[in-house]
């Protein structure tokens, strides 16, 4: 690398303090520079660097993570830091067709600050503002640029208190009166108020609204979306008939508002039919280009394949905070030892190791995972608004939202149990507010139910396999998907003949071993559920049932284990393509490999049961592979993460400091709290006002 | 049964409003008032229906569970509830002695009702007040009083900033100096500090501190605990030289204050050293009755086992109030169907019977092991405090300690993570703070670290069986434990030849199938963890390094699989006695079947890997009569939700209320919250100060 560019790699990167972290820094087989540019590029690691440091050089965005903000606090920051992001303006919307990916940079940046921020802007501009622009045509786009000037503010509100996975069955409907050329908009009681709405509980003035469609004489044309004016911009008052309210606190993510609405008989103009799909005559006569209603249905839903892939790399980022900060830890803790005298670090412990690596491996496979999910969405949206209507984008658009509806799921369950792994492997450091390891686990909930419950969408992708069996002429030009991720099944039934042949352990330390396994396993749940499919059928069972009972240990399986292939195949690849630089090489097929078997490793009993593997070397050689494996990773651990971890600031995690001063961070932290030395306010309560034993005894 | 107590079981446990959960009630296979009677017994129903009543009917204990408490607030809150705890006596010291399972009723009651109040309460009266009681002796009596009349707030005070696990490791000194005859207590620097300190923020007068005993002349004796007074009683202020403080905001159980402390030569009494297993003369000689010190440290920590056994309970209660809620929840709320006018309660899905049904199994099979573990755990104190030094006593301390060991790890883990599938099962309405699934989560969560890490803990227990096999004569008399839990290793290697042998899926559906699979499993674990331990002591690891590489996959593993396997015997005991009313023998033999099975079935793996299992049958049959369980089961799901869960009071959870009018209970909990419908204080910040976008744009 010529000494220019070292010069700004430098500025952009610059040495970490020296300190207790240092002696795994100095063992790393690799140049965590070296990663960090192959990984991210210059491009966006200047982007981050930029939009980390003004947040740090800005006292609205100071950090209070183990302070006591109330509710109303929080989200009354959380708006001022939103308006400030506009001040900023990171990312021009004019620059955000050059390089999409900066699209989600921008948000996984704000999240890696804090989520209730990150979900603030996303809904506002992204899915308020997108989803207009999608679903809606050129008289709609006024609203744009109010949204992008804050004029308005907006929110997406199709879940009802009572409907949720059952979007078809929601309740708001939208009458269409040709009289004053309006669609009145109503509430039919408080079941079908819309419900968890993100910021529509104080911030929004405007609405994204799902009804049944009405036209007179009373036809209902299905869910339509539209844009309906829930608060006057100049007073945040409700609007008249609109019922507006805050859902209180939940599990996560407080800084933003969630709400719900009724409407009463409230009247807008026809034109805010957003009227891409189906559009309603001045006279009240309906037309859409579909055919089908289902059809119609689908395409009007498209736009949520969008947030799916937007919430894989939501829980990437948690993933890569939480093993952040719990590598640090455990580089930095010490604990027992060989002799009484040396304690060694904890990720000196073959145990944490276990726990831990493999996640960091997961973080890395997930992140390639989730920026390529992200351009093939950015490749099928360009696709949808030129109006391409070839076979190909049809295809496209199927095999994407086959790998958005796992991908969810597989992601926000793959964070969620990373992160209380990792909460758990700080011990009591970790249960500490202060160390961000609950507030990730927190922010990081929602990612599993919200936009479609894991459980239901993975649903979507065992239908999307299934149809290509039930469908396709196995080895035929079906299986020829876009992005290649069932080519595979070309080679179906056939792979089911394969078995687990490696030599040795050594032979087994590549991600090429899980890579086999994986497609043989697919195959194998994809013929399974398939004859489930068709025996729960021969029973007598009707459609809903049959595919009812044949979801678990059938196609939630297969569909999970395609997602698992599938990020997988993909990091494989990223990792042994002849780009990679020679220096990385070895370090990043270890993490494929790392992730692939370890994955692997929860479906070793179908793997036998199968007949795939046989015999107790097959499961023991894995599992030495794992071990070995993370092994070999532990020394890299340190500098892995440091290639993954935002500065400090953003971190903001008292045992996570890259300084690696576990303890000096922590103490100086719970010194700078609020009356940490003071007695409590209520001191005489305990000195004065004593009690008196069994004074209210109840007879019992 | 008679006519009168049928009334008076009408009184105790009245008939549940009708409404939308009837239904089920209706198609349940058993009385739950039998249950009930049966499960708990009459005198522990009324001892909890006063208690429950008692907090309902006293204003001070109104929840305000979706509010916004500040810290402060809560824990003033929860002290004032805690004195008023000792104002209803509801257990009196003498009585407790009488029945001891109301002291696990007490402490299990109030964490019904709330951890933070529980935790607070149980660690001044029985970890405090029990361990001065346990380790000290006749002149520390005069402090049991004060405990009891509150005039002094005791806490426990082991862990330090830098050591936890690594207890022997902890560095508070305690020097006795002979010309004052006190002992100095000191903490060299702060990562010595006392660390984590539940009541010790703001609350605690004296804490039993753990301290590296000093005699003159500079010989260091070990750990041993000492009664420090650190605040003064009259003000709260704190004691000369001690440095107390609060750590902060934790993830959970935020009524609770914990605290820290560093002591600056802290000069207490020599009578204050707790001398139950070593003593100082006031002329500064070091006496104990134990020879080794590792023999006294051992003893000077045995009291931990209590905490572990009331952890296992305390998790149980976590578990059963997530099932309970949803569980009715999911016999409510209604989506999807078979047809597009009708929906189905989501219970009847395959999935979610799945996902939620061996949970609630779960939750009975432990609420059961609590109580019979904490009756062993009385009786090896009892023998303690009768100075038992019977063979048979000391083989009862090593199998409750390897019990408690083992099963408090499972037990916190089964309730983590059965909470956070329940608080998924409830999708979105289960993200909702109202709704009590993530605190429980977040009270829960300390219980998989605090008392002992539970991937540290699990050791104790495998180290417990290797020993077995080192030491024993398989066939021997060592494998008669007083508990019989470790009996069957009497047909060990022998076990090791049996195979899953089961003709019919209807065999497969009771118990004995999964107590036989576990049986020949820990055995398969035991034999691989003791040829691992070998094959790495051989390779040349001294023991500290051999032990440590072989807990992953072989003596954690062995931990776990041997404590399911005694949480399964125990249940399937229970349920399969003679005793069982012959109504609920069914149900209560169903639950027992599922929970052996569901549990059996992480474990297949292994099964087929070490040929217990071969061909495809055998997993399929296991996986099908699970799904036939969940299938038996729904229908009985609601009435045994009604067993277990306390009063919609204690409950606190609109989606779980007893009523089943899940959006009504909803919404009328929204409608109550703060400032619901009010805009936001900060409504000019939207109005009037807009954003004058990009003004700010940093040079990227």
């Amino acid at each position: 690398m010529a000494p220019t560019l070292e010069g700004s790699n430098d500025a952009l990167m610059p040495d970490f303090p020296r300190g207790p972290l240092h002696a795994y820094r100095a063992r790393a087989s690799f140049s965590w520079k070296e990663l960090a540019l192959f990984w991210d590029g210059a491009d966006m690691l200047r982007f981050k660097k930029t939009l980390f440091s003004t947040l740090e050089n800005d006292p609205l965005f100071a950090q209070q993570r183990g302070g006591d903000l109330s509710m109303e606090k929080y989200r009354e920051l959380n708006f001022l830091r939103c308006k400030r992001i506009f001040e900023y303006d990171f990312l021009r919307v004019e620059d955000m067709l050059g390089s999409p990916l900066k699209v989600l940079g921008l948000v996984t940046c704000l999240g890696t600050y804090d989520w209730s921020l990150a979900t603030k802007v996303f809904l506002h501009m992204l899915t308020f503002g997108s989803t207009i622009y999608s679903s809606g045509s050129e008289r709609h786009f006024k609203y744009i640029p109010k949204v992008f000037n804050m004029e308005i503010f907006g929110c997406f509100a199709l879940t009802e208190l009572s409907h949720g996975s059952n979007t078809k069955a929601i309740r708001t409907t939208a009458h269409y009166d040709p009289t004053t050329e309006e669609f009145i908009i109503h509430s039919p009681d408080f079941e079908a108020a819309k419900f968890l709405v993100g910021n529509m509980g104080k911030t929004a003035t405007h609405a994204v609204v799902f009804a049944q469609l009405y036209t007179p004489g009373g036809q209902c044309h299905g869910l339509h979306s539209f844009v309906v004016q829930i608060r006057d911009p100049k007073t945040l008052l409700p609007m008249p008939g609109v019922m507006v309210g805050d859902i209180g606190r939940k599990l996560g993510q407080n800084g933003l508002d969630n709400g719900f609405s009724m409407f009463h008989k409230v009247r807008i103009p026809r034109q805010d039919l957003l009227n891409r799909t189906g559009d309603v005559t001045p006279e009240g006569t309906y037309v859409t280009p579909f055919k089908d209603s289902r059809q119609r249905f689908g395409a009007s839903l498209g736009s949520l394949s969008a947030g799916r892939v937007v919430i894989v790399a939501m829980s990437v980022v948690n993933l890569k905070l939480a093993v952040s900060i719990a590598l640090r830890f455990s580089a930095t803790r010490r604990q027992f030892g060989p002799t009484d005298e040396e304690e060694i670090p904890v990720l000196e412990y073959q145990m944490q190791q276990w726990r831990l690596l493999p996640y960091l491996a997961a973080a890395y496979a997930f992140d390639h995972f989730a920026k390529s999910l992200f351009l093939d969405l950015v490749g099928l949206q360009q696709g949808l608004l030129e109006n391409d209507r070839s076979a190909r984008q049809a295809e496209l658009g199927r095999e994407v939202h086959a790998l958005a509806s796992a991908g969810k799921p597989l992601a926000s369950w793959t964070a969620q149990r990373g992160i209380q792994e990792c909460r758990e492997a700080c011990g009591g450091h970790g249960y500490l507010a202060m160390n961000r390891l609950g507030d990730l686990r927190n922010d990081n909930d929602p990612n599993c139910t919200y936009e479609g419950d894991n459980n239901v969408l993975l649903q979507q992708t065992s239908n999307y396999l299934l149809g290509l069996l039930a469908h396709g002429d196995p080895g035929g030009a079906r299986f020829q998907s876009p992005l290649k991720s069932v080519a595979f099944l070309e080679a179906y039934p056939a792979l089911l003949g394969q078995r687990f042949q490696v030599a040795s352990l050594k032979d087994c330390l590549d991600s090429s071993v899980p890579l086999a396994a994986y497609e043989w396993l697919v195959c194998y749940l994809l013929r399974e559920s398939y004859e489930k499919l068709n025996q729960e059928k021969r029973s007598g069972s009707n459609d809903f049932t049959a595919r009812n009972n044949c979801q678990v240990y059938y196609c939630r399986s297969l569909a999970l284990a395609f997602l698992e292939l599938t990020v997988l195949r993909r990091f494989h690849e990223h990792t042994h393509q002849p780009g990679v630089p020679p220096p990385l090489r070895a370090v990043l097929q270890r993490l494929s490999a790392l992730y692939g078997l370890w994955s692997l490793s929860q479906h070793m009993a179908l793997l036998y049961r199968g007949g795939y593997c046989s015999g107790e070397q097959a499961g023991k050689m894995v599992e030495s592979a794992i071990l070995a494996l993370c092994s070999q990773l532990k020394d890299d651990a340190v500098a892995l993460v440091d290639v993954i971890a935002p500065p400090d600031f953003v971190l903001d995690s008292p045992i996570g400091r890259a300084n690696g001063e576990l303890y000096k961070n922590l103490w100086t932290t719970i010194l700078q709290e609020s009356k940490v030395l003071e007695r409590a306010s209520w001191w005489p309560e305990f000195s004065a006002n004593k009690p008196v034993i069994g004074s209210l005894r109840p007879k019992l």
